[in-house]
């Protein structure tokens, strides 16, 4: 007899659908589609030589260290940098507030397994990373939306539901995605007094805060709960789990991120991540340290910073002389994404069969609002593509719109 | 106000306990102390050139693929190489039964969040390996342990369980974490045969199947439910989900193991996986795989075996020697650990104060059973220290058993 295997899995495997978009964005894989689809950075300007050089010095050096299991919580020099490179911008915290995770992805499942009851309410913004309701799917929580507007998430609309006493509030205060939206300094410090006053926790992602082309750096949400507690030096000890990643800044391959949140939480996380996957690649933790030591990352952001604001503005640029009038869009001051909205009755999920046609790709918005909706939008990625393969691109896109906009 | 993180803890993380065990570990790691404690290869043989050189060749021609995002199911060479692996030690299957995880410790998070819903009942060996408990605490199974003797799991204890209907049964049949028993062939077909019987998917976890220094290898669970179903042609689609990993035959620090099941439980588990990390690291798969592609692997298996083979024979002769002779201990095969059993009345975790005194460690064998029990057993391994430390050490311990034995 076959076994059935199906009729074995968990009941949470019913909130676990599969990507609709993940199988969409395979077709994409054929060469001749330009795919504004993924997340992805432009491997051009991967730090090759670097990675390289750390792996020599790694192997001839270190090798018994990083061929070797490590600890859960991380390499410790590789902490110490991670702290040390906070406070340098703003945030007081100590080796003890820092988790290495294997991607942003699982400091994400982390999170939900310490925290996530079935049937808990998360606020989220709206729309809101599809990663994130991936993972906290499988926890069976159920979320709320609240609204924004182009200056972030909106305080009134917050604090009516903060007031509800959700489990955790989760943002993307710096270019969101897929909005590509920032909050304004006014938003950050409104959402971190309310997040305090409900004695809500707070979690603050941040993948691509670096990544600024236009305007100032404005300081990360745990950074102003330091500040509001009075709390800005030594350990951090406030309501705000951080999550960073070295996808954006060096390289998705290595599979490397980390959590900034107070020691108690951190340590939980710790535990969890124990039976989860016991530490992170050793020898990845080994060449993010080798590489940043000495400064090598805040150089290399440069010069992505600087292929990805031509890419940006290309695209812009092409928008602004092929899309038909009547399509909108957001001008993020940095990150990886245009979100695209058009005149509602259109549905961006079908005009995507369309799109593959003139073999061009990108991400209908539906599935970045967890109650659904949002059928009329995109998200367009700059990062991954050259100038002129955006050029093009656009120009197909363009073509599919004029064509088959309502 | 200080948030008050423990408050809003989920309720699963009353049953995931960080590890004693890994906090005694801890003071193990003083440079003076002998540990018999971890499960961790010899650093001294793992292959630093052939890492080295692949690393060379793989940041010369594929960098764009190895820094880059990869697919959640693995890099298709890889799984390919696996299968093909898999198939000349006797097991039919395809890519589509691979599955590439962040070491083996992932899969059983996977395995937990595919199919353990609370409450299930998982059948277990007694003792069993602690990193599964740890993984499967967090999905509030309760565990059914299952006797055993030398050759295994009995069939008859085994047979009585399974008319219950438990959700899954795990068992280790190689050179067992923490006993170092293997499976009989008899046993083997046993236990597939009664699997198959009650429909109870069969979870085969075989980190150190490779790893044999007497006798000859026996086929995999997974191989024999093969044959009982006349499947021995193309793709695997039977009742094993067989685990195993590169972390003793390659280094734990590249973090990569793989999955070989039922291609339907397969693409469960990449959903699954999809919210937990996206995809292991693409660096660490095309390490694996160039540095496995030829053939080296299976070489430098052999160097593995002949290194342990004289570790295990140093420290059972130091036993032999030095124990006092109410203590009794396996004599496994091959892999990574030897099982010793104190007379009753003797607890383990509290020589362990003694032992470090004495600077040698071990496990206490109490936290390998599910259900406690087990304080008068320990683990000691023999893969870490070289023989003049394996000799030291075991004069050392058998000075404090000498003294303090009940």
């Amino acid at each position: 007899m076959q076994p059935n295997w199906s009729s074995h899995y968990a009941n949470r495997t019913n909130r676990m659908k599969g990507s609709a978009i993940r199988e969409l964005l395979k077709l994409t894989e054929r060469p001749e589609v330009i795919s504004f689809g993924g997340g992805m950075p432009a491997p051009e300007i991967f730090p090759v030589d670097e990675v390289g050089k750390a792996c020599d010095r790694i192997l001839k050096n270190f090798s018994d260290k990083a061929l070797q299991y490590g600890t859960t919580e991380g390499y410790n020099p590789l902490r110490e940098m991670l702290a040390s490179d906070a406070k340098k911008r703003g945030l007081s915290c100590d080796i003890d507030n820092i988790l290495i995770t294997s991607g942003s992805q699982q400091a994400l499942d982390l999170l939900g397994k310490v925290f996530i009851d079935p049937g808990d309410k998360i606020l989220v913004e709206n729309p809101t990373y599809l990663g994130t309701l991936q993972a906290w799917n499988s926890y069976e929580c159920d979320y709320v939306t609240v609204k924004s507007d182009e200056f972030g998430i909106l305080p009134d609309s917050l604090e009516e539901e903060l007031k509800k006493k959700p489990k955790l509030l989760y943002v993307i205060p710096n270019f969101q995605n897929p909005t590509g939206i920032s909050f304004t300094l006014e938003r950050r410090k409104k959402v971190v007094e309310l997040a305090d006053k409900y004695g809500v926790p707070l979690i603050e992602d941040d993948p691509y805060g670096r990544l600024r082309y236009d305007g100032v750096d404005l300081p990360s949400l745990a950074q102003l709960d330091s500040e509001l507690r009075g709390q800005t030096n030594g350990q951090y000890n406030g309501n705000v789990i951080y999550l960073s990643t070295f996808s954006k800044i060096l390289a998705p391959g290595i599979r490397l991120a980390w959590v900034i949140g107070p020691a108690e939480a951190v340590s939980k996380m710790a535990q969890a991540k124990q039976g989860v996957d016991l530490n992170t690649s050793t020898l990845n933790q080994l060449i993010a340290y080798e590489v940043g030591k000495d400064g090598f990352i805040d150089k290399h952001i440069e010069v992505i910073r600087r292929v990805y604001h031509e890419r940006r503005d290309v695209m812009m640029d092409a928008m602004v002389e092929h899309f038909p009038q009547k399509i909108e869009w957001t001008h993020p001051e940095g990150g990886l994404f245009i979100w695209v909205t058009l005149p509602e009755g259109n549905d961006a999920a079908k005009l995507m069969v369309e799109a593959l046609k003139e073999n061009v790709a990108y991400v209908p918005g539906g599935s970045f609002h967890p109650l659904g909706g949002g059928d009329n939008t995109m998200r367009l990625n700059f990062s991954f593509s050259n100038p002129q393969t955006i050029n093009e691109g656009i120009g197909r896109l363009a073509r599919v719109l004029k064509t088959h906009l309502k």
